[in-house]
This record gives C-alpha cells, sequence and structure tokens, in this order.
C-alpha cells in the first residue's frame, strides 16, 4: 500500500508529462501535428517489423528472449510507445483509456466461445 | 490523494492483466507469437495511417478533434495500444519502462541545444 | 516476336498512363502529393500485413495459393502496386529503374559467398 | 520500334528474373516465404515513410525533387518495389495485372462525377 497523488502517483502521466517536457524543450511542436506523428509511429512500427521479418514464427519466443536481440527490440517498442504516446497526447486521449475502450469492443466483436480458437472476426 | 494498493492500483499494470485474460478466454496464444503480434501492430498502424492519408498537415488538429473523427481515431490508436502492450507483454518487457529508457537515449541523441527545432537527428 | 514500340507497347507505361488519367479524371492531383501517396503506401501495405498475421510461416504459401484467398491476397497487393506507382510517377521516378538500381547496391551490399544462407546485411 | 520478344523484352519481366536469380544465389528462398516477404514489404514502406515524416505537405513535392533526397527516396522506394515484386512472384501473381485488376475494382468503387474531389469511398 503507498500514498500517491492521483495524478502525479500515475507512473503513465509521468512519462507523458516527461516526453511533453522533451519536446518543449526542443521546439518540436511545430513538427508534431497529429498527422506527421502517425507517420512517425508507421515508421517506427516498420523497424520493429524490420527485426522479426526473418525470424521464423516458432523460433520468435527465444529468439526475442536472447539478451542480444531483446534491448534492441526493446528499443524498437519504445519508439513505436513514445510515438504513439505523443500522438495521443496531441489529440487529447489517454492512452489507457483508449485501450480499455477498445477492448470492451473486442469483447462484442469476439464473442468468447464462438471465437475460441478464431483470431479473425466471425463474418455474421 | 488516494491509497492505492501498489500494483492493483496501476492503470496500466490492470489493462495488461485484461488484456491478458481476454486473450486466454479465447485460446488465443497459440497466435500470438512475438513475430504475429508485431505484424498485427504493423496493420493497425497502417490503419491509423488510412485515417489520415488524405488530411493535410494543417488541418490535421482540427480534423482530429472533430467529434465526427475523434472517436474512429481514438478506436484505431486503440487497436494499436492492444497490440502494443500485448507484445510487450509477450517478451517480458513493461511498457513504461521501454519508453522511459528510450526517452534517455534520445536526450543523449537529440541534445537540446543542437537540436531545437530540428526534428532529425544530427549528424556528427 | 512482336514488333512494338518502345514506349506505347511497355506494359508497365501503360498502366502507369492509366493510373495517371484516373486520378485526373477525378481531380485527385490535388491529394496526391508524395507524402500523401506515401502515407497512402503504407496503409495499404498495412492492409496486406493483416491477412498474414495470423498465418504461420509454414503455412503461408499454401495459403496464398488457395482461391479463397489468392484473389484477396492480389487486391491488397494490387493497392500496393497503385500506390507505389502513383508515388514514383509523382516524384519523376520510372518502377523498375529504381528497383534495377537497389539491385545492383545490394549485389554489393550483399556479397554472393558471405551472404550465402544469411539475410541479414553482413557487419564489417 | 524495336523488335522484342514478348517476354524477354519486357522490362518487368526481366527485372523478376534478375531478382529471382539474386535471391537463388544466396540460397535466400529458405527465407523469402509469402509472410516474410510481407513484412520486409512494411518495413521497407517504414523507412520511406520516414523520410516524409517531418516533411510538410506543401513542402513535400519540391523536398522530393531535390537532388540531395531524390536519390535517397528513389532507393527507398528501389526497396519497396523489391519487396513487393518478390512478395508477388512468390504468390505467382504478375504486378501489371495486380494494379490493372484493382484500377478496375476503383472505377467502379470511385465512379467519376460523383468521386470528383472526393479521395474517399463514398457511403451509400
Amino acid at each position: 500500500m503507498k500514498i500517491v497523488d492521483d495524478t502525479s502517483g500515475d507512473r503513465l502521466t509521468a512519462i507523458v508529462n516527461d516526453l511533453r517536457d522533451f519536446v518543449r524543450e526542443r521546439d518540436w511542436e511545430q513538427f508534431h501535428d497529429p498527422k506527421n506523428l502517425v507517420m512517425a509511429l508507421v515508421s517506427e512500427a516498420g523497424e520493429l517489423a524490420a527485426e522479426y521479418r526473418w525470424v521464423p514464427n516458432d523460433a520468435s519466443d527465444s529468439w526475442s528472449h536472447d539478451p542480444d536481440n531483446r534491448e534492441r527490440i526493446a528499443g524498437e517498442a519504445g519508439d513505436v510507445g513514445i510515438a504513439l504516446l505523443l500522438f495521443l497526447d496531441r489529440i487529447g486521449v489517454d492512452f489507457v483509456e483508449a485501450v480499455r475502450a477498445k477492448l470492451e469492443v473486442n469483447r462484442v466483436n469476439y464473442p468468447q466461445g464462438p471465437s475460441r480458437g478464431k483470431p479473425d472476426r466471425l463474418r455474421t
């Protein structure tokens, strides 16, 4: 148990504030309109995809946990996370709320029984 | 001020747990190796890019805040967030830590003074 | 053997001309600056990735040749091709020349002997 | 006017053959299943997106034609083209036919009059 301030104690709020400061200190808000940030997000996601392109499915877990790869991959994923958080902050949407809202939609679109073992949306 | 349990009170930990349950209840771990989750992430990022492809830079802030677009965009960003969280959980990396670690790297690569107003990495 | 005019007889030149007409007839040049076309390209590539995200490597050949999937996949790849051709046409670069130039670069970066069986660029 | 053999004289057929030889000489067919090639395509498209992320729409034409940028961009687009051609060759689909087929679909989905000046699919 820990006593925390509702806002400052939230790890996510803290990192978003730090990202915002990082951008402001470099006068980068001018480049960070939503369109550009989505383009940055896509390019960072592409770099993460580059890491896995030649790794077979059945080796991709062990490959990801190899210390030689792990830090590099976490770094690429961190880039994706930065772009996503900056984008959401720019349009005024909270990360966890966006994820939670979509999860609730997915509960409807992928009902537990019929979707069992079937990762694609069911056609009705 | 609020009293919270260190783990359960963390909004991010809570949503990751919920995502994990959602996947387990549908027996989808078999599809969710790191390679496939990165591929899912890239395709969700592509859907977000589709939203912005014809929106000009200088209209993209107001366009994003239009209620007609906002919820749809938050939904696409939520999909990206879900894929990213599931990927990081699968490889055992914490989202905020990955973002924080990369932010620290960026502080070195983009020093405040020289990078002011210049969004590209400086060539040295 | 066939006698063809160098330009009009080229299948690629013909399809680029048709794409150009298609765009002009709809007054879409205003949306088709290079940035937007790259964003369109990325989103179409993401749709193609969506098709393969849950298909395991060792099933992806047979899955691609299944008539149920083949036409849909060819359609997604066609979308990627359209975006790429429109982009290259807009910046005044020929598709085959761009591919040929990069192939020559790759011959240097991936020398035949040392790169045998190794798909990643060699670190020297 | 030029006398060419229908197949060997086609620039596209020639480059696809050269790409095929390049892959075979390095024993890379083992890595080039359709899933991996799509992942390569997406990562190359992401690199192209990285080039344009901070370039505003209204500067993107002149920026693309700047000799300093042009060759680098053509190279990135060449990478996308290589991945796309290798993918299509692997699944046995001709590039121009895939583009042509999709263009015909687009003629139906984006009728000339109603789609004039409107780049998004019409909702009916």
